[in-house]
């Protein structure tokens, strides 16, 4: 840690928080801030860099004594920030979207700012309330059913992330079914998915303690567009039930990660109500599109569910982290996640004590950073968001479809993600040449050869940043519209680029 | 949610990002938090409010059209601000602090800014690059051998609390266990604690899957200065052992929550490497007094631990949130916490996937944050904050020290943590006179009643906030000194207040 320190450095008292020098700082902040964004769209997406190009640029122990906001910043623009993947650039199409917003920062700058922690309805209580107040504003925005409201019985609570959220009704579905079944049973639980579940699932399935091999991912197919089919369901708790096993927890999704795929709520809702499963539906991605009434009827027998989570961050310009969940019946989650310390006794039941909704005790304010995106925007222009997303890449997908010489999509968009591959003519594979039934054998492991090739250059390129998916013999890309910096000419360009990528490699 | 939109109102596009707005938003923002700051120390540090007041005033709907950023500032100061318990009161001496500072708030800033991933390594290079820097920074900050650093063949993560951390560990020690004694053995697995651990590893035990009656906490003694006794330990695996258990974990505090106590850790350690139970250290608080020489000694031993974790927003001026864990073995977390999504595929050892470091899959870019921090202000001026508060810490227990006649500390002050009581003088209960003898016998519940109304007093005049213990018959008041705002004025006039206040309820 270098040298002593001289006496004249620490003759001075040292003060954290000089508000003449928070009013500085935070003047340079926004303008580095305001310049990254000026600069954004003309960065490469991914970075050309090798692992270890940035430990090897810094310094290995901490700096002694302390240096200027303009020193660090400038560390930042030259060493850092060219070694980002730019989640926020207006071509980057890879994963899911991490939406940020000027309110969603003013948001996150108000939650930093007050720095209060609401664990307990008395350790904060407007933190508290604000956060009751808008959980049911956004069950009523999404049309839930007042069960899932505090106003009608439910709740709901403001987690960092969908693991958290799942991990969360995993354990209170298990306590509940191991009150029921005997404390000794958890090795016979089952935990039900499709094979298009977010692996969060199995994670968090996993932490909880259910044995690997007891959590299912019954195979979808595609005539029924890759949507778990209730009758499988249904099949798979009858056979575990002989076995010996306890069914006792269902994942369902709105909008699954590799294609978008939406299970049928309804229908899997009167399966698990039958045999008593907690039913869980993640719309960590697609929920948020449900704040469109046109939309609305993904959601159909959701009162069925027992707990329901969707992540703001993704869709709703919330920046990172903001992930919505909410109950039936909280009362069944607060009695697995309650731990009492002696000096954090809870009130009355009027009050809701989070820390008992979550795993962690801490937590940060997200509940005002929420209720400045949405007083901010608006549920009119939050929808006007997702609309103007959903129409750009509809408008993705037909340029797609009417290049069908080349490409091809792999299923139909229901949201913002577009799922494409390309399509090789050419019926020579490696220098050999092919007839029509033999090449039917090899054209999957060409066609994904060639898209993942396609994706790669167009990702190595800088331009636009992709993401693809493996599934089964196929590899198809995926394109997510979903950046608050996206415009028409930047998915334009996106098709340009990759027709252009795709004739370099498949003249 | 209100009538249709107008025409008028959809007609123009709805920019999320303008970089007008934001510039000028981010003043407004800033302004109102300076504002904050500047009156903090006349606010009530506890509001005097009834639950449902911040809901009664809310509309239940989300406004349909969106608002100005000063509509909204308003709300917050005159609805949301008053019903907050302020954390950053310099008269807030409550659980333990969650410092604020400028360079915290400006990290967030940066880390909302920026917005990128980076679960994989290749999700956003640099995101992972400067993690891994800044927690081996950390290490050598406090000390610990390079066992726990990457450049030693450990490393380190940042999570968002200590309950995540210790899931974490908690999961890969079951696992791990699981694979040596088979996997139908999850109801035999014991974790050890002592009774002053914080309640998170009950919670996250619990959350794992361990039965609650095999999470041990062992009682803790006076004589041991409230730590956990190395042959308790060894006798509870003895016993467990013969009983046909599986003890698997122990965690060890380094600043209890009560009492700020410190469990010997070379002496548990010893001891958990003879049966070979995976070690974690909890220094949630006070192991950021760690960067200071004088408290290293509470490490010695730490190389016999498996996992270290410590919250930098508790008392290393990171504002919420930033948990460090360090492990000797990241190999093992990962095999537990590894789940694969085809489309995340991570890259080559050389590379650090943090999504296999942790519950969820998505993060916030905290590293920057705390590289903000540390640079900013620079090892020195960090370790003055610390020292600055032991010291106010030290004044504090000696003014209560000298007020013998009335006052007692309970337990001995290791770092900024002040735990005292009232201690009544008048042999006379409710009425009624007692002799030397029979008095003893009461004494303890009459102080108790008499703390705690001492501390309820205080709280709701609004001019401190402190909280409280009951350990035992005993009820007393913790003291923490580690608001960023406070000076020794500040803690002087606390005496003041808790002397006034004692005279006015015993006379």
């Amino acid at each position: 840690m270098g040298s002593l320190p001289s006496p004249h450095d620490l003759s001075t008292t040292f003060n954290p928080m000089d508000l003449t020098e928070l009013s500085t700082e935070s003047r340079l902040v926004t303008d580095f801030i305001t310049q990254y964004y000026q600069t954004l769209e003309t960065r490469p997406v991914q970075p050309l860099v090798k692992p270890g190009f940035l430990t090897s640029q810094l310094p290995e122990d901490a700096p002694f004594y302390g240096e200027s906001m303009e020193e660090i910043l400038s560390d930042v623009n030259e060493k850092i920030v060219p070694g980002l993947t730019h989640w926020q650039s207006p071509n980057f199409h890879a994963y899911f979207p991490a939406s940020s917003s000027n309110a969603g920062l003013m948001g996150e700058l108000l939650c930093s700012g007050l720095s209060v922690i609401g664990f307990t309805w008395s350790s904060s209580p407007a933190a508290t309330e604000l956060e009751n107040v808008v959980v049911d504003w956004m069950a009523k925005m999404l049309n839930l059913p007042p069960c899932f409201q505090f106003s009608g019985g439910g709740g709901g609570v403001l987690h960092s992330n969908t693991c958290e959220a799942v991990l969360c009704t995993l354990a209170a579905a298990r306590d509940k079914t191991m009150e029921r079944v005997g404390d000794d049973k958890i090795n016979k639980l089952v935990v039900y998915c499709s094979d298009q579940t977010h692996f969060t699932i199995h994670k968090g399935a996993k932490l909880i303690g259910i044995r690997p091999k007891n959590i299912k991912s019954l195979t979808t197919r595609r005539e029924n567009e890759y949507g778990l089919c209730p009758n499988d369901l249904r099949n798979a708790i009858e056979a575990d039930m002989k076995a010996g096993l306890v069914p006792f927890y269902l994942c369902g999704t709105i909008g699954t990660t590799a294609l978008g795929a939406v299970d049928p709520i309804k229908e899997l809702g009167k399966v698990v109500r039958e045999y008593d499963l907690w039913f869980h539906v993640d719309g960590a991605y697609a929920g948020s599109a449900c704040i469109c009434p046109e939309f609305q009827h993904y959601l159909d027998g959701i009162e069925l569910a027992d707990s329901i989570s969707m992540n703001a961050h993704k869709w709703l310009l919330s920046n990172l982290d903001c992930c919505f969940m909410w109950l039936r019946s909280p009362k069944t989650l607060i009695q697995s996640l309650a731990a009492e310390g002696t000096f954090l006794k809870g009130g009355s039941e009027m009050m809701v004590d989070y820390k008992d909704w979550q795993i962690s005790l801490s937590r940060r304010f997200r509940a005002i950073k929420m209720w400045v995106v949405i007083r901010r925007y608006g549920v009119s222009n939050l929808i006007e968001h997702i609309r103007s997303d959903v129409s750009m890449a509809a408008r993705f997908e037909e340029m797609v479809r009417a290049a069908s010489d080349r490409f091809e999509i792999v299923f139909p968009r229901k949201f913002s993600l577009v799922c494409f591959k390309l399509r090789s003519n050419k019926k020579m594979v490696n220098g050999r040449k092919f007839n029509d039934d033999e090449y039917e054998g090899v054209k999957p492991s060409r066609d994904s050869e060639l898209t993942r090739e396609l994706m790669e250059k167009v990702n190595s390129s800088g331009k636009a940043y992709l993401s693809g998916v493996q599934m089964g013999r196929i590899f198809f890309i995926r394109c997510v519209i979903g950046s608050s910096l996206t415009e028409e000419r930047h998915v334009d360009n996106l098709w340009k680029i990759i027709q252009e990528t795709a004739r370099s490699i498949m003249p």
